[in-house]
C-alpha cells in the first residue's frame, strides 16, 4: 500500500487512520445532523467541505439526518468524496488548513445512526456459533441442521428498534416458560444476551425479481458497521419455535455509527474457510471475500473496570457477505439503500472467542469472573458491553470505533 | 346505524359506500401520486379538497406519494377529515355539486401502496390454519405446538417487497430439497401458494421501551387492508428450521390498495372464540375485538373465468389485532406509522374456508379442479389468485375492494 501522512494529528493508534475515513452523522449542540467523515479525534464537516467549493457533492445531500441520499448517488460519487477527502487531508498545501472550522472535535459531537433502515436481516453465517447453539437448544450429536452448509440462513428482524452506540437498553419483559413451569410467565429476562456481529450497510438497491451475483455483490455493499444483537435468551427459547426469533431480539439492536468503506477494507480480504459439500452455483464465488477483521467485546458493571470476554474475527465467518446478498435475492427479493444486514454471532473455535454469554457461561452453567470479581452468567442491570473491532496490516490500521450498551432495568 | 344518502351514484354493491370511504394514494395519466378517498365508482381528490378550503389539513398532506405523513397528524385529525368528506357526499348543498373535477373515475386511476412500509410483522393468529400446518409438517397428533395458546406467534418479515395489488410476481427460484434428495437443488418453486390474510396499519409510533395494552391498542392501528403473503412451500420447508420463514416468503407480499378505517368497522365487531387456557394479563381484554369481515379467494387460470376456492372470515382469528399488538410491544419493541402486521392465514374450521393451497390440496395430495376444467395442487404460471373482502349487516357494506396478482413463470 502507498504510503500516505495526513498534516492533522491522528493519535498513533487511532481507528481512524488516514486510510479509513469512515462515513457517519454527527450534530453538534442540539443543531441538525449532518454527514461527517473521521479523521483521529476530529470529524471533517462534509457540508462545511462542500460549501467551500471542495467536492463534486451539492452540501444538500450532506445537510440530511442519515446518508441514504448521498449513499444512493452511487460508489463513483462517494468513493470519489472520500479519496477527494483523503487528497485535502495529506495535501501539503491544503486549502483546508485556513479552514479549521470544518473540523469538529468527535468529543463535542453527538453521533446519529447513519442511515434510516429500510429493512434488516441477520444472518447466522458463523459455522462456530451454529454448532455451540445446536449442542445447547437442540441434539449435541447432530448440532448443525441439515440446512445449514448449503444456505446462508437468515431471518428478518426489526428494523425500527436498530440504535446507535451509546444508546441505553431497558431489560425486556416478556413471556418466559422454564422446562420446570407447567405454565409460562410474565417477566424480566434474566437470560439477557449480546451477540458479537458485524453489519453491512446496502449500497445500491435492486428491483423486485432482481438477482445479485457473488460476483457483483461487492457493488451493492456500501460498507460495514460492528453490530450488537441483543438477545433475550430465555423469550427466545419459549417463542422461537416455528417461526423464528421475534420478541427476544427485537428490543433492541445497537450498531456503531460510522461506516467504514468496503474500499477500506479492501487490503484486509482473506480467504475463507473451505465450503465442504460443494456450495450450489449461485453461492459460488472466486477470489478472497472474507475480513480479517479483529473483534474484541468488553463487560463491565456500573462502577468497575472493563474485562475483555471474548477476542474473535470476522475471518471465521463460514458464509461470506456476497454469498449472503447473493442468497438474499435469488429469489427476486428487493433490497434498499440503507438496508442493514447483519452476520450472526461470530465466534471462534475456542472459549475465547465466543460471541455470545450463551456460548460464554455455556447456557448459564459455566459462570465468568469479571475484574472486579463479581460473577455472571448472562447480563444484568447496569452492565456495559462494548464491542471494538479493526483490520491492521504492514502498519495500517483502518477500525471502526465502538458500540457500546449498558443494560437498565425493566420499566 | 345512522342512514345516510349520498347525492354520489354508487351501485348498489359497492364496497365504497358512504359509510366506508376509506383513503388510498392514486395518480392518473402519469402525474404525481396524491391522496384520495374511494365512494362508490369514484375518488375523492383530497388535496383538490384542501385547496377548495373544505378540509382543515393543508393540501400539502395530500401531495404525497404516502399516506404516511397525513396518517402522523393523528386520528383527532384524519377521522374529522373523513367525516367531514361524508358530510360533503351528504349535504343537498354540497358545494362539491359545483366541482366535478374534484371526482376522479376509478377506472382511469392508477393505485399505489398507500404506505411507506418502514417494518412489516406477520402474525400465525388462526388456530385452524397453525392446526392445519401442524398436522402436515410435524406431528398430527401434536400439530399445535406448546407456545401457539399463550403467544400471538409472530415473526418478521420482508417490508421492501410488498406490493400493491395488480403487481404481477415472477415464480421464485430457490433450493428446495425434497425427501428423496440427497441434495438440495437450485430450482423454480412447484409448489407455489397464496395466504388469505388480512393486515392493519400502524397509525400511532411509539417509542423505544414503550408498551401498548390492549385497551390502548385500537388507537395505534389507523385501518385495514387485505393481505396476500405469497409462498413457496417448498423453499419454506428446507430453510425454515430454525429461524423461520425467509425466501420462502420474501419474494413478494401483495396488498390492496385501500385502507379501511377502524372506524369504518367499528359496527362489526363481534366476540372472538374463547381462549384456553386463560391468557397472560397483558393479553386480556374486554369488549368484543373481533370483526367479521367476510372474506373470499378466486382463482383463474389465464383465460379461464375465476374459481371461488375459499370463504372465510376475519372473525374466525383466535388472536385479535389488540392483543397482537400488545404482545408485539410488550419487550418495548417500537412501532411506526405505516408498519403493517398481517394476520396470518385466516382459515376456518372447515374445507371451504381453508385460507392457502397447502390446506386446500392437503400438501398437493388432494387436487381440485377450476371451472374451467383443469386440476391444481399450487398455483401455475398464469394463474391469478384475487382475494376480496366486505363487511355487512342491516344493509350498510364496507368493502376492501380486492388484492389481486398473477404469477409469472420465473425468469
Amino acid at each position: 500500500m502507498t504510503t500516505l501522512n495526513t498534516w492533522v494529528s491522528v493519535p498513533k493508534n487511532s481507528d481512524f487512520s488516514i486510510y479509513n475515513l469512515p462515513f457517519g452523522i454527527f450534530s453538534v449542540d442540539g443543531d441538525e445532523p449532518k454527514a461527517g467523515i473521521a479523521i483521529g479525534e476530529q470529524i471533517v464537516d462534509l457540508s462545511a467541505l462542500a460549501n467551500l467549493g471542495l467536492l463534486d457533492v451539492n452540501t444538500t445531500y450532506f445537510r440530511q439526518s442519515t446518508l441514504n441520499d448521498f449513499i444512493a448517488l452511487g460508489k463513483k460519487i462517494t468513493n470519489k468524496v472520500r479519496l477527494d477527502v483523503q487528497r485535502l487531508l495529506v495535501l501539503d498545501n491544503s486549502p483546508l488548513k485556513n479552514h479549521p472550522e470544518v473540523f469538529i472535535p468527535q468529543e463535542d459531537a453527538k453521533m446519529h445512526l447513519p442511515v434510516r433502515i429500510g429493512d434488516y436481516t441477520d444472518f447466522y453465517s458463523s459455522i462456530e456459533h451454529a454448532t455451540n447453539v445446536g449442542k445447547m437448544f437442540r441434539d449435541p450429536e447432530n448440532a448443525l441442521l441439515p440446512n445449514w452448509r448449503h444456505i446462508p440462513v437468515g431471518y428478518h428482524g426489526r428494523a425500527s428498534s436498530i440504535v446507535v452506540s451509546g444508546t441505553n437498553i431497558h431489560r425486556p419483559m416478556g413471556q418466559v416458560k422454564t422446562n420446570d413451569m407447567e405454565t409460562p410467565v410474565f417477566q424480566a429476562s434474566n437470560r439477557l444476551d449480546f451477540e458479537l456481529e458485524m453489519g453491512f450497510i446496502i449500497g445500491k438497491s435492486t428491483k423486485l425479481g432482481e438477482r445479485i451475483s457473488t460476483k457483483n455483490a461487492a457493488e451493492h455493499i456500501f460498507g460495514l458497521v460492528l453490530f450488537n444483537d441483543w438477545s433475550a435468551r430465555d423469550i427466545q427459547k419459549w417463542e422461537y419455535v416455528p417461526l423464528g426469533p421475534f420478541l427476544g431480539k427485537n428490543f433492541a439492536s445497537s450498531m456503531s455509527p460510522w461506516i467504514v468503506t468496503l474500499e477500506a477494507l479492501e487490503p484486509f480480504k482473506v480467504q475463507g474457510p473451505e465450503q465442504q459439500p460443494e456450495v450450489l452455483s449461485y453461492l459460488q464465488y472466486e477470489g478472497q471475500l472474507n475480513y480479517d477483521i479483529q473483534l474484541q467485546v468488553g463487560m463491565s458493571a456500573q462502577t468497575s473496570d472493563e474485562t475483555v470476554i471474548s477476542e474473535s474475527n470476522f475471518k471465521y465467518m463460514y458464509w461470506n457477505m456476497m454469498q449472503q446478498l447473493a442468497h438474499h435475492t435469488v429469489n427476486g427479493c428487493n433490497i434498499n439503500v440503507g438496508d442493514v444486514m447483519a452476520s450472526g454471532t461470530i465466534s471462534g473455535k475456542d472459549e475465547s472467542s465466543f460471541g455470545s454469554l450463551l456460548e460464554i457461561s455455556w447456557g448459564g452453567k459455566k459462570p465468568f469472573t469479571l475484574c472486579d470479581g463479581s460473577q455472571r452468567t448472562f447480563i444484568e442491570d447496569s452492565d456495559t458491553i462494548t464491542m471494538r473491532g479493526f483490520a491492521e496490516k504492514e502498519g495500517i490500521k483502518v477500525g471502526f470505533g465502538e458500540v457500546s450498551g449498558t443494560i437498565l432495568s425493566s420499566k
